[in-house]
Protein backbone atom coordinates (compact mmCIF):
# COMPACT_ATOMS: atom_id res chain seq x y z
CA UNK A 1 0.00 0.00 0.00
CA UNK A 2 1.63 3.21 -1.06
CA UNK A 3 0.19 6.80 0.03
CA UNK A 4 0.26 8.83 -3.31
CA UNK A 5 -1.56 12.39 -1.66
CA UNK A 6 -1.64 13.86 1.88
CA UNK A 7 -4.24 16.68 2.68
CA UNK A 8 -4.66 18.26 6.12
CA UNK A 9 -8.94 18.75 6.24
CA UNK A 10 -10.65 20.23 8.96
CA UNK A 11 -7.61 18.99 11.25
CA UNK A 12 -7.82 15.62 9.69
CA UNK A 13 -5.95 14.33 6.67
CA UNK A 14 -7.75 13.42 3.57
CA UNK A 15 -5.56 10.32 2.36
CA UNK A 16 -4.74 8.17 -1.19
CA UNK A 17 -3.23 5.38 -1.62
CA UNK A 18 -2.65 2.57 -4.24
CA UNK A 19 -2.48 -1.05 -3.71
CA UNK A 20 -2.64 -3.88 -5.29
CA UNK A 21 -5.80 -5.74 -5.58
CA UNK A 22 -5.57 -9.58 -5.16
CA UNK A 23 -9.09 -9.97 -5.61
CA UNK A 24 -9.39 -7.78 -8.95
CA UNK A 25 -6.05 -8.63 -10.11
CA UNK A 26 -4.98 -4.90 -10.88
CA UNK A 27 -3.83 -2.00 -8.95
CA UNK A 28 -6.56 0.37 -7.20
CA UNK A 29 -6.34 3.74 -5.71
CA UNK A 30 -8.63 4.76 -2.25
CA UNK A 31 -9.56 7.96 -0.95
CA UNK A 32 -9.48 7.75 2.90
CA UNK A 33 -10.21 10.32 5.64
CA UNK A 34 -9.18 9.96 9.10
CA UNK A 35 -10.97 12.72 11.13
CA UNK A 36 -8.81 14.81 13.79
CA UNK A 37 -9.73 12.40 16.42
CA UNK A 38 -7.22 9.75 15.40
CA UNK A 39 -4.64 11.97 16.31
CA UNK A 40 -5.17 11.15 20.05
CA UNK A 41 -5.06 7.65 19.78
CA UNK A 42 -8.66 6.99 19.34
CA UNK A 43 -9.97 4.48 16.66
CA UNK A 44 -13.35 5.75 14.54
CA UNK A 45 -15.42 3.82 12.64
CA UNK A 46 -15.30 3.54 9.04
CA UNK A 47 -18.46 5.02 6.60
CA UNK A 48 -17.67 3.27 3.14
CA UNK A 49 -18.87 5.55 0.47
CA UNK A 50 -19.48 4.15 -3.31
CA UNK A 51 -19.76 6.40 -5.92
CA UNK A 52 -21.82 6.48 -8.71
CA UNK A 53 -21.34 6.01 -12.46
CA UNK A 54 -18.06 7.43 -14.32
CA UNK A 55 -16.32 8.81 -10.70
CA UNK A 56 -13.05 7.53 -8.76
CA UNK A 57 -12.17 7.86 -5.21
CA UNK A 58 -12.45 11.55 -5.97
CA UNK A 59 -15.71 13.12 -6.50
CA UNK A 60 -17.59 12.54 -3.36
CA UNK A 61 -14.04 14.13 -1.35
CA UNK A 62 -14.10 16.82 -3.55
CA UNK A 63 -17.54 17.19 -3.84
CA UNK A 64 -19.73 16.04 -1.23
CA UNK A 65 -18.80 18.72 1.66
CA UNK A 66 -18.72 15.47 4.01
CA UNK A 67 -15.30 15.58 5.69
CA UNK A 68 -16.51 19.20 7.46
CA UNK A 69 -18.69 16.90 9.83
CA UNK A 70 -17.02 13.73 9.66
CA UNK A 71 -14.30 15.98 11.57
CA UNK A 72 -17.04 16.99 13.95
CA UNK A 73 -18.46 13.56 14.55
CA UNK A 74 -15.48 11.26 14.65
CA UNK A 75 -16.01 9.20 11.70
CA UNK A 76 -13.70 8.08 9.00
CA UNK A 77 -14.50 7.93 5.75
CA UNK A 78 -13.47 5.15 3.06
CA UNK A 79 -14.13 5.88 -1.05
CA UNK A 80 -12.92 3.16 -3.50
CA UNK A 81 -12.77 3.51 -7.07
CA UNK A 82 -16.10 1.94 -8.68
CA UNK A 83 -14.48 -0.30 -11.24
CA UNK A 84 -10.98 -1.97 -11.48
CA UNK A 85 -8.60 -0.05 -13.30
CA UNK A 86 -5.31 -0.42 -15.72
CA UNK A 87 -4.91 -0.93 -19.61
CA UNK A 88 -5.55 -4.93 -19.28
CA UNK A 89 -8.76 -3.82 -17.79
CA UNK A 90 -12.00 -4.93 -19.95
CA UNK A 91 -13.65 -2.31 -20.70
CA UNK A 92 -16.80 -0.51 -22.82
CA UNK A 93 -17.25 2.98 -24.88
CA UNK A 94 -20.29 3.80 -22.76
CA UNK A 95 -20.21 5.69 -19.77
CA UNK A 96 -22.27 2.83 -17.90
CA UNK A 97 -20.45 -0.32 -18.95
CA UNK A 98 -16.66 -1.73 -17.92
CA UNK A 99 -14.21 1.37 -16.31
CA UNK A 100 -15.86 3.44 -13.84
CA UNK A 101 -19.17 1.17 -14.36
CA UNK A 102 -18.12 -1.89 -12.06
CA UNK A 103 -21.91 -1.36 -10.44
CA UNK A 104 -20.54 -3.77 -7.40
CA UNK A 105 -20.59 -6.83 -8.51
CA UNK A 106 -18.40 -10.14 -8.85
CA UNK A 107 -18.53 -10.47 -12.21
CA UNK A 108 -18.88 -14.27 -14.07
CA UNK A 109 -18.98 -13.70 -17.61
CA UNK A 110 -16.56 -13.08 -20.23
CA UNK A 111 -14.49 -10.73 -20.76
CA UNK A 112 -15.48 -9.29 -17.45
CA UNK A 113 -14.70 -12.02 -14.64
CA UNK A 114 -11.17 -11.50 -14.91
CA UNK A 115 -11.11 -8.36 -13.07
CA UNK A 116 -14.53 -7.23 -12.11
CA UNK A 117 -14.96 -8.63 -8.98
CA UNK A 118 -16.42 -4.77 -7.14
CA UNK A 119 -18.38 -7.15 -4.61
CA UNK A 120 -15.64 -9.01 -3.27
CA UNK A 121 -13.56 -6.80 -2.98
CA UNK A 122 -16.09 -3.77 -1.19
CA UNK A 123 -17.15 -6.73 1.13
CA UNK A 124 -13.89 -8.38 1.79
CA UNK A 125 -11.20 -6.98 0.77
CA UNK A 126 -10.89 -3.40 1.23
CA UNK A 127 -12.35 -3.52 4.68
CA UNK A 128 -9.43 -6.02 5.88
CA UNK A 129 -7.13 -3.65 3.80
CA UNK A 130 -8.53 -0.72 6.01
CA UNK A 131 -8.57 -2.53 9.45
CA UNK A 132 -4.82 -3.44 9.20
CA UNK A 133 -3.73 -0.01 8.35
CA UNK A 134 -5.33 2.48 9.99
CA UNK A 135 -6.82 3.39 13.07
CA UNK A 136 -9.99 2.20 13.50
CA UNK A 137 -12.98 0.67 15.49
CA UNK A 138 -14.03 -2.47 13.19
CA UNK A 139 -17.65 -0.38 13.15
CA UNK A 140 -19.03 0.11 9.70
CA UNK A 141 -21.49 2.16 7.55
CA UNK A 142 -21.95 2.12 3.79
CA UNK A 143 -23.67 4.74 1.78
CA UNK A 144 -22.74 5.72 -1.89
CA UNK A 145 -24.82 7.33 -4.41
CA UNK A 146 -26.78 6.19 -7.79
CA UNK A 147 -24.90 2.94 -8.97
CA UNK A 148 -23.36 3.08 -5.42
CA UNK A 149 -26.42 3.79 -3.72
CA UNK A 150 -27.48 0.24 -4.98
CA UNK A 151 -24.11 -1.08 -4.40
CA UNK A 152 -24.66 0.23 -1.00
CA UNK A 153 -27.81 -1.08 -0.59
CA UNK A 154 -27.34 -4.51 -1.65
CA UNK A 155 -24.28 -5.04 0.41
CA UNK A 156 -25.43 -3.92 3.53
CA UNK A 157 -29.07 -6.38 2.63
CA UNK A 158 -27.02 -9.24 2.22
CA UNK A 159 -24.61 -8.38 4.86
CA UNK A 160 -26.50 -7.18 7.77
CA UNK A 161 -24.26 -8.48 10.83
CA UNK A 162 -21.17 -6.19 8.78
CA UNK A 163 -22.91 -2.91 8.77
CA UNK A 164 -24.07 -1.17 10.99
CA UNK A 165 -26.15 1.18 8.87
CA UNK A 166 -26.68 2.22 5.43
CA UNK A 167 -28.05 4.69 3.51
CA UNK A 168 -28.20 6.04 -0.01
CA UNK A 169 -28.78 9.09 -2.28
CA UNK A 170 -30.56 8.43 -5.58
CA UNK A 171 -30.10 4.71 -6.12
CA UNK A 172 -30.65 2.50 -8.50
CA UNK A 173 -33.51 0.85 -6.40
CA UNK A 174 -34.47 -1.92 -8.76
CA UNK A 175 -31.80 -2.63 -11.34
CA UNK A 176 -32.77 -5.98 -13.05
CA UNK A 177 -36.40 -3.56 -13.80
CA UNK A 178 -34.29 -0.37 -15.72
CA UNK A 179 -31.57 0.06 -18.34
CA UNK A 180 -28.66 0.91 -16.79
CA UNK A 181 -29.10 -2.40 -14.61
CA UNK A 182 -30.34 -4.52 -17.51
CA UNK A 183 -27.46 -3.69 -19.52
CA UNK A 184 -24.47 -4.16 -16.96
CA UNK A 185 -26.13 -7.56 -15.38
CA UNK A 186 -26.78 -8.99 -18.76
CA UNK A 187 -22.84 -8.31 -19.08
CA UNK A 188 -21.35 -8.96 -15.84
CA UNK A 189 -24.14 -11.62 -14.67
CA UNK A 190 -24.99 -13.10 -18.06
CA UNK A 191 -28.48 -14.15 -19.64
CA UNK A 192 -29.30 -16.02 -16.85
CA UNK A 193 -31.85 -13.76 -15.10
CA UNK A 194 -32.06 -16.25 -12.03
CA UNK A 195 -29.16 -14.83 -10.55
CA UNK A 196 -29.62 -11.10 -10.95
CA UNK A 197 -32.23 -10.60 -8.11
CA UNK A 198 -29.11 -11.20 -5.37
CA UNK A 199 -27.97 -8.04 -6.58
CA UNK A 200 -31.23 -5.85 -6.43
CA UNK A 201 -31.98 -3.76 -3.57
CA UNK A 202 -35.66 -4.15 -4.14
CA UNK A 203 -35.78 -7.80 -4.58
CA UNK A 204 -33.05 -8.15 -1.37
CA UNK A 205 -35.42 -5.59 0.65
CA UNK A 206 -38.89 -7.46 0.30
CA UNK A 207 -37.54 -10.73 1.16
CA UNK A 208 -35.17 -8.97 4.11
CA UNK A 209 -35.29 -10.62 7.70
CA UNK A 210 -32.10 -9.45 9.15
CA UNK A 211 -32.71 -5.57 9.34
CA UNK A 212 -29.70 -2.99 9.05
CA UNK A 213 -30.90 0.33 9.60
CA UNK A 214 -31.89 2.03 5.99
CA UNK A 215 -32.13 5.73 5.04
CA UNK A 216 -32.25 6.78 1.65
CA UNK A 217 -32.77 10.73 0.12
CA UNK A 218 -34.28 11.06 -3.46
CA UNK A 219 -34.85 14.38 -5.07
CA UNK A 220 -38.19 14.57 -6.73
CA UNK A 221 -36.51 16.97 -9.88
CA UNK A 222 -33.81 14.00 -10.49
CA UNK A 223 -33.77 13.38 -14.41
CA UNK A 224 -33.15 9.57 -13.65
CA UNK A 225 -36.17 9.04 -10.90
CA UNK A 226 -38.79 6.89 -13.54
CA UNK A 227 -36.23 4.80 -16.07
CA UNK A 228 -33.86 4.18 -14.00
CA UNK A 229 -33.91 4.68 -9.98
CA UNK A 230 -37.71 3.61 -9.02
CA UNK A 231 -37.71 4.66 -5.20
CA UNK A 232 -41.47 3.90 -5.46
CA UNK A 233 -40.87 0.48 -5.72
CA UNK A 234 -37.90 0.01 -2.73
CA UNK A 235 -40.46 1.92 -0.53
CA UNK A 236 -42.98 -1.01 -1.13
CA UNK A 237 -40.35 -3.75 -1.17
CA UNK A 238 -39.83 -2.49 2.58
CA UNK A 239 -43.65 -2.17 3.03
CA UNK A 240 -43.79 -5.51 2.27
CA UNK A 241 -41.61 -6.77 4.28
CA UNK A 242 -41.70 -4.33 6.78
CA UNK A 243 -37.81 -3.16 6.57
CA UNK A 244 -36.99 -0.17 8.86
CA UNK A 245 -36.48 2.54 5.75
CA UNK A 246 -36.32 5.82 6.34
CA UNK A 247 -37.05 7.26 1.98
CA UNK A 248 -37.19 11.06 1.98
CA UNK A 249 -38.12 12.76 -1.23
CA UNK A 250 -37.58 16.23 -1.62
CA UNK A 251 -38.81 18.42 -4.43
CA UNK A 252 -35.97 20.64 -6.89
CA UNK A 253 -33.34 18.64 -5.90
CA UNK A 254 -31.98 16.45 -8.92
CA UNK A 255 -29.03 13.83 -9.47
CA UNK A 256 -26.07 15.98 -8.37
CA UNK A 257 -23.38 16.46 -6.47
CA UNK A 258 -25.56 19.40 -4.91
CA UNK A 259 -27.98 17.42 -3.41
CA UNK A 260 -25.67 14.73 -2.13
CA UNK A 261 -24.34 18.09 -0.55
CA UNK A 262 -27.44 19.52 0.56
CA UNK A 263 -28.21 16.24 2.88
CA UNK A 264 -24.97 14.50 3.55
CA UNK A 265 -24.84 15.87 7.35
CA UNK A 266 -27.79 14.23 7.63
CA UNK A 267 -26.63 11.04 6.67
CA UNK A 268 -23.89 11.33 8.59
CA UNK A 269 -25.57 12.28 12.05
CA UNK A 270 -27.74 8.81 10.93
CA UNK A 271 -24.70 6.70 10.60
CA UNK A 272 -22.90 7.97 13.31
CA UNK A 273 -25.83 7.06 15.92
CA UNK A 274 -25.36 3.32 14.56
CA UNK A 275 -21.78 3.72 15.15
CA UNK A 276 -21.98 4.80 18.53
CA UNK A 277 -19.45 1.96 20.22
CA UNK B 1 -28.00 36.28 -20.68
CA UNK B 2 -29.29 32.66 -20.56
CA UNK B 3 -29.31 30.28 -18.19
CA UNK B 4 -27.81 26.92 -19.01
CA UNK B 5 -27.76 25.21 -15.50
CA UNK B 6 -29.26 25.03 -12.35
CA UNK B 7 -29.14 22.90 -9.18
CA UNK B 8 -30.94 23.08 -6.18
CA UNK B 9 -28.11 23.20 -3.03
CA UNK B 10 -29.02 23.84 0.60
CA UNK B 11 -32.43 25.23 -0.42
CA UNK B 12 -31.20 27.64 -2.80
CA UNK B 13 -30.00 27.41 -6.19
CA UNK B 14 -26.78 27.11 -8.03
CA UNK B 15 -27.30 28.52 -11.64
CA UNK B 16 -24.85 29.19 -14.18
CA UNK B 17 -25.28 31.69 -16.93
CA UNK B 18 -23.90 32.75 -20.02
CA UNK B 19 -23.64 36.67 -21.64
CA UNK B 20 -22.13 38.80 -23.81
CA UNK B 21 -19.09 40.79 -22.13
CA UNK B 22 -18.10 43.82 -24.11
CA UNK B 23 -15.56 44.78 -22.00
CA UNK B 24 -13.89 41.14 -22.83
CA UNK B 25 -15.46 41.23 -26.54
CA UNK B 26 -16.47 37.48 -26.02
CA UNK B 27 -18.85 35.10 -24.31
CA UNK B 28 -18.36 34.41 -20.54
CA UNK B 29 -20.11 32.14 -18.23
CA UNK B 30 -20.19 32.85 -14.54
CA UNK B 31 -21.87 30.88 -11.56
CA UNK B 32 -24.11 32.29 -9.12
CA UNK B 33 -25.17 30.63 -6.10
CA UNK B 34 -28.60 32.34 -4.48
CA UNK B 35 -29.36 31.69 -1.18
CA UNK B 36 -33.39 30.17 -0.06
CA UNK B 37 -33.29 33.58 1.03
CA UNK B 38 -34.41 35.16 -1.96
CA UNK B 39 -37.40 33.17 -2.18
CA UNK B 40 -39.20 35.26 -0.39
CA UNK B 41 -38.36 38.38 -1.92
CA UNK B 42 -35.08 39.57 0.06
CA UNK B 43 -32.23 40.79 -1.23
CA UNK B 44 -29.06 39.63 -0.51
CA UNK B 45 -25.79 40.56 -0.24
CA UNK B 46 -23.04 39.24 -2.40
CA UNK B 47 -19.63 37.70 -2.49
CA UNK B 48 -17.54 37.56 -5.48
CA UNK B 49 -14.83 34.86 -5.79
CA UNK B 50 -12.23 34.90 -7.57
CA UNK B 51 -10.56 31.28 -8.46
CA UNK B 52 -6.94 30.44 -9.16
CA UNK B 53 -5.05 29.20 -11.99
CA UNK B 54 -6.91 26.85 -14.60
CA UNK B 55 -9.96 27.07 -12.58
CA UNK B 56 -13.71 28.14 -14.12
CA UNK B 57 -16.48 28.91 -11.99
CA UNK B 58 -16.84 25.77 -11.36
CA UNK B 59 -14.49 24.78 -9.16
CA UNK B 60 -14.74 26.86 -6.17
CA UNK B 61 -19.04 25.94 -6.56
CA UNK B 62 -18.25 22.23 -6.57
CA UNK B 63 -15.32 22.19 -3.93
CA UNK B 64 -15.07 24.82 -1.34
CA UNK B 65 -18.60 23.96 0.87
CA UNK B 66 -19.19 27.35 0.69
CA UNK B 67 -22.79 27.06 0.12
CA UNK B 68 -23.84 25.14 2.46
CA UNK B 69 -22.65 28.64 4.97
CA UNK B 70 -24.17 30.87 2.23
CA UNK B 71 -27.31 29.36 2.80
CA UNK B 72 -27.67 29.78 6.78
CA UNK B 73 -25.95 33.34 6.00
CA UNK B 74 -28.59 34.68 3.32
CA UNK B 75 -24.95 35.32 0.98
CA UNK B 76 -25.21 35.31 -2.87
CA UNK B 77 -21.82 34.09 -4.37
CA UNK B 78 -20.73 35.25 -7.86
CA UNK B 79 -17.99 33.30 -9.30
CA UNK B 80 -16.34 34.39 -12.77
CA UNK B 81 -14.16 33.06 -15.10
CA UNK B 82 -10.70 33.32 -14.76
CA UNK B 83 -10.23 34.88 -18.29
CA UNK B 84 -11.64 35.25 -21.23
CA UNK B 85 -12.78 32.49 -23.55
CA UNK B 86 -12.95 31.09 -26.73
CA UNK B 87 -11.14 30.03 -30.06
CA UNK B 88 -10.48 33.61 -30.97
CA UNK B 89 -8.41 34.35 -27.78
CA UNK B 90 -4.93 34.22 -27.43
CA UNK B 91 -3.61 31.85 -24.99
CA UNK B 92 -0.03 30.17 -24.46
CA UNK B 93 0.75 26.94 -23.66
CA UNK B 94 1.92 27.48 -19.98
CA UNK B 95 -0.79 27.09 -17.62
CA UNK B 96 -0.03 30.16 -15.97
CA UNK B 97 -0.64 32.59 -18.88
CA UNK B 98 -3.09 32.82 -21.41
CA UNK B 99 -6.42 30.94 -20.62
CA UNK B 100 -7.25 30.04 -17.31
CA UNK B 101 -4.65 33.03 -16.07
CA UNK B 102 -6.25 36.23 -16.68
CA UNK B 103 -4.65 37.48 -13.39
CA UNK B 104 -7.27 40.16 -13.07
CA UNK B 105 -5.54 43.14 -14.61
CA UNK B 106 -6.21 44.74 -17.72
CA UNK B 107 -3.81 44.02 -20.67
CA UNK B 108 -2.08 46.88 -22.61
CA UNK B 109 0.12 44.42 -25.02
CA UNK B 110 -0.63 42.57 -27.86
CA UNK B 111 -1.64 39.94 -28.82
CA UNK B 112 -3.02 39.86 -25.22
CA UNK B 113 -5.15 43.45 -24.50
CA UNK B 114 -7.75 42.48 -27.43
CA UNK B 115 -9.84 40.36 -25.04
CA UNK B 116 -7.83 40.04 -21.17
CA UNK B 117 -9.61 43.36 -19.99
CA UNK B 118 -10.50 40.86 -16.23
CA UNK B 119 -10.41 43.85 -14.05
CA UNK B 120 -12.56 46.00 -15.69
CA UNK B 121 -14.85 43.01 -16.15
CA UNK B 122 -14.88 42.17 -12.27
CA UNK B 123 -14.59 45.70 -11.01
CA UNK B 124 -17.25 47.28 -13.48
CA UNK B 125 -19.27 45.04 -16.10
CA UNK B 126 -19.96 41.90 -14.07
CA UNK B 127 -21.34 43.19 -11.04
CA UNK B 128 -23.94 45.53 -13.01
CA UNK B 129 -25.23 42.84 -14.52
CA UNK B 130 -25.53 40.74 -11.17
CA UNK B 131 -27.34 44.19 -9.93
CA UNK B 132 -29.43 44.58 -12.66
CA UNK B 133 -30.73 41.03 -12.99
CA UNK B 134 -30.60 39.22 -9.12
CA UNK B 135 -32.14 40.50 -6.27
CA UNK B 136 -29.21 41.34 -4.76
CA UNK B 137 -28.80 44.64 -2.25
CA UNK B 138 -25.50 45.90 -3.83
CA UNK B 139 -23.35 45.16 -0.80
CA UNK B 140 -20.95 43.64 -2.11
CA UNK B 141 -17.15 41.63 -1.12
CA UNK B 142 -14.43 39.90 -2.42
CA UNK B 143 -12.29 36.95 -1.96
CA UNK B 144 -10.73 34.90 -4.03
CA UNK B 145 -7.67 31.85 -3.69
CA UNK B 146 -4.18 31.87 -5.10
CA UNK B 147 -4.21 34.09 -8.24
CA UNK B 148 -7.81 34.83 -7.22
CA UNK B 149 -6.58 35.95 -3.77
CA UNK B 150 -4.31 38.43 -5.94
CA UNK B 151 -7.32 39.58 -7.91
CA UNK B 152 -9.80 40.39 -4.57
CA UNK B 153 -6.68 41.92 -2.49
CA UNK B 154 -5.74 44.26 -5.54
CA UNK B 155 -9.07 45.02 -6.33
CA UNK B 156 -10.58 45.65 -2.95
CA UNK B 157 -7.27 47.93 -2.78
CA UNK B 158 -8.00 49.46 -5.73
CA UNK B 159 -11.89 50.18 -4.68
CA UNK B 160 -11.96 50.36 -0.78
CA UNK B 161 -15.60 52.16 -1.34
CA UNK B 162 -17.10 49.28 -3.80
CA UNK B 163 -16.56 46.41 -1.00
CA UNK B 164 -17.43 46.34 2.45
CA UNK B 165 -14.73 43.39 3.07
CA UNK B 166 -11.84 41.50 1.23
CA UNK B 167 -10.02 38.16 2.10
CA UNK B 168 -8.09 35.85 0.51
CA UNK B 169 -7.11 32.02 0.89
CA UNK B 170 -2.86 31.81 -0.10
CA UNK B 171 -2.91 34.92 -2.39
CA UNK B 172 -0.45 35.52 -4.60
CA UNK B 173 0.77 38.70 -2.29
CA UNK B 174 3.65 39.87 -3.62
CA UNK B 175 3.33 38.96 -7.96
CA UNK B 176 5.89 41.79 -8.64
CA UNK B 177 8.33 39.56 -7.33
CA UNK B 178 7.50 35.99 -7.91
CA UNK B 179 7.80 34.07 -10.95
CA UNK B 180 4.03 33.31 -11.61
CA UNK B 181 3.57 37.53 -11.38
CA UNK B 182 6.27 38.34 -13.76
CA UNK B 183 5.44 36.15 -16.25
CA UNK B 184 2.05 37.16 -16.48
CA UNK B 185 2.87 41.21 -15.68
CA UNK B 186 5.44 41.03 -18.57
CA UNK B 187 3.12 39.62 -21.34
CA UNK B 188 -0.18 41.39 -20.02
CA UNK B 189 1.35 44.83 -18.64
CA UNK B 190 4.68 44.70 -20.81
CA UNK B 191 8.49 45.44 -19.73
CA UNK B 192 7.57 48.97 -18.34
CA UNK B 193 7.67 47.70 -14.63
CA UNK B 194 6.57 51.05 -13.45
CA UNK B 195 2.74 49.99 -14.33
CA UNK B 196 3.46 46.86 -12.33
CA UNK B 197 3.15 47.89 -8.52
CA UNK B 198 -0.39 49.37 -9.12
CA UNK B 199 -1.81 45.19 -9.16
CA UNK B 200 0.44 44.55 -6.48
CA UNK B 201 -1.33 43.73 -3.17
CA UNK B 202 1.72 44.20 -1.05
CA UNK B 203 2.55 47.75 -2.70
CA UNK B 204 -0.93 48.61 -2.61
CA UNK B 205 -1.03 48.20 0.92
CA UNK B 206 2.01 49.62 2.15
CA UNK B 207 0.47 52.87 0.63
CA UNK B 208 -3.31 52.52 1.87
CA UNK B 209 -5.31 55.58 3.04
CA UNK B 210 -8.66 54.11 2.95
CA UNK B 211 -9.28 50.76 4.42
CA UNK B 212 -11.13 47.48 3.81
CA UNK B 213 -11.45 44.98 6.53
CA UNK B 214 -8.96 41.96 5.44
CA UNK B 215 -8.58 38.48 6.34
CA UNK B 216 -5.44 36.04 5.07
CA UNK B 217 -5.72 32.28 5.57
CA UNK B 218 -2.68 30.78 4.77
CA UNK B 219 -1.36 27.20 4.77
CA UNK B 220 2.44 26.64 6.23
CA UNK B 221 2.77 23.49 3.96
CA UNK B 222 1.70 25.36 0.94
CA UNK B 223 4.03 24.20 -1.98
CA UNK B 224 4.09 27.40 -3.23
CA UNK B 225 4.69 29.53 0.12
CA UNK B 226 8.07 30.82 -0.63
CA UNK B 227 8.33 31.23 -3.96
CA UNK B 228 5.34 32.46 -5.02
CA UNK B 229 2.81 33.33 -2.26
CA UNK B 230 5.17 35.81 -0.05
CA UNK B 231 2.39 36.08 3.10
CA UNK B 232 5.16 38.00 5.23
CA UNK B 233 5.81 40.93 2.47
CA UNK B 234 2.35 41.29 3.14
CA UNK B 235 2.17 41.55 6.68
CA UNK B 236 5.29 43.72 6.78
CA UNK B 237 2.87 46.08 4.48
CA UNK B 238 -0.12 45.71 6.39
CA UNK B 239 2.42 46.90 9.25
CA UNK B 240 3.67 50.04 7.42
CA UNK B 241 0.63 51.80 6.86
CA UNK B 242 -1.63 50.21 9.76
CA UNK B 243 -3.70 48.39 7.32
CA UNK B 244 -6.39 46.25 9.55
CA UNK B 245 -5.43 43.05 7.93
CA UNK B 246 -5.77 39.71 9.91
CA UNK B 247 -3.39 37.17 8.43
CA UNK B 248 -3.77 33.38 9.70
CA UNK B 249 -1.20 30.80 9.34
CA UNK B 250 -2.42 27.04 9.85
CA UNK B 251 0.11 24.05 10.52
CA UNK B 252 -0.09 21.34 7.90
CA UNK B 253 -2.29 23.27 5.29
CA UNK B 254 -1.53 23.03 1.57
CA UNK B 255 -3.04 24.92 -1.61
CA UNK B 256 -5.69 22.50 -2.18
CA UNK B 257 -9.19 23.41 -1.85
CA UNK B 258 -9.24 20.95 1.37
CA UNK B 259 -7.99 24.46 2.84
CA UNK B 260 -10.23 26.33 1.68
CA UNK B 261 -13.17 23.96 2.15
CA UNK B 262 -11.67 24.17 6.07
CA UNK B 263 -12.05 28.06 6.66
CA UNK B 264 -14.59 29.24 4.38
CA UNK B 265 -16.83 29.33 6.71
CA UNK B 266 -15.06 31.61 8.80
CA UNK B 267 -14.45 33.75 5.50
CA UNK B 268 -18.27 33.67 4.85
CA UNK B 269 -18.84 34.74 8.71
CA UNK B 270 -16.30 37.55 8.20
CA UNK B 271 -17.95 38.90 5.22
CA UNK B 272 -21.58 38.92 6.45
CA UNK B 273 -20.68 41.24 9.65
CA UNK B 274 -19.56 43.41 7.45
CA UNK B 275 -22.20 42.94 4.62
CA UNK B 276 -24.80 43.95 7.28
CA UNK B 277 -27.65 46.19 6.07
Amino acid sequence: MENISSNKSFGGWHKQYSHRSAVLNCDMRFAIYLPPQVSTGDTVPVLYWLSGLTCTDENFMQKSGAQAIAAELGIAIVAPDTSPRGDDVADDEGYDLGKGAGFYVNATQAPWNRHYQMYDYIVEELPALIEANFPVSGMRSISGHSMGGHGALTIALKNPLRYQSVSAFSPISNPINCPWGQKAFTQYLGDDKSQWPQHDASELMRNAQQFVPARVEQGNADQFLEEQLKPDTLTAAANASGYPLELNSHDGYDHSYYFIASFIEEHLRFHAVHMQP
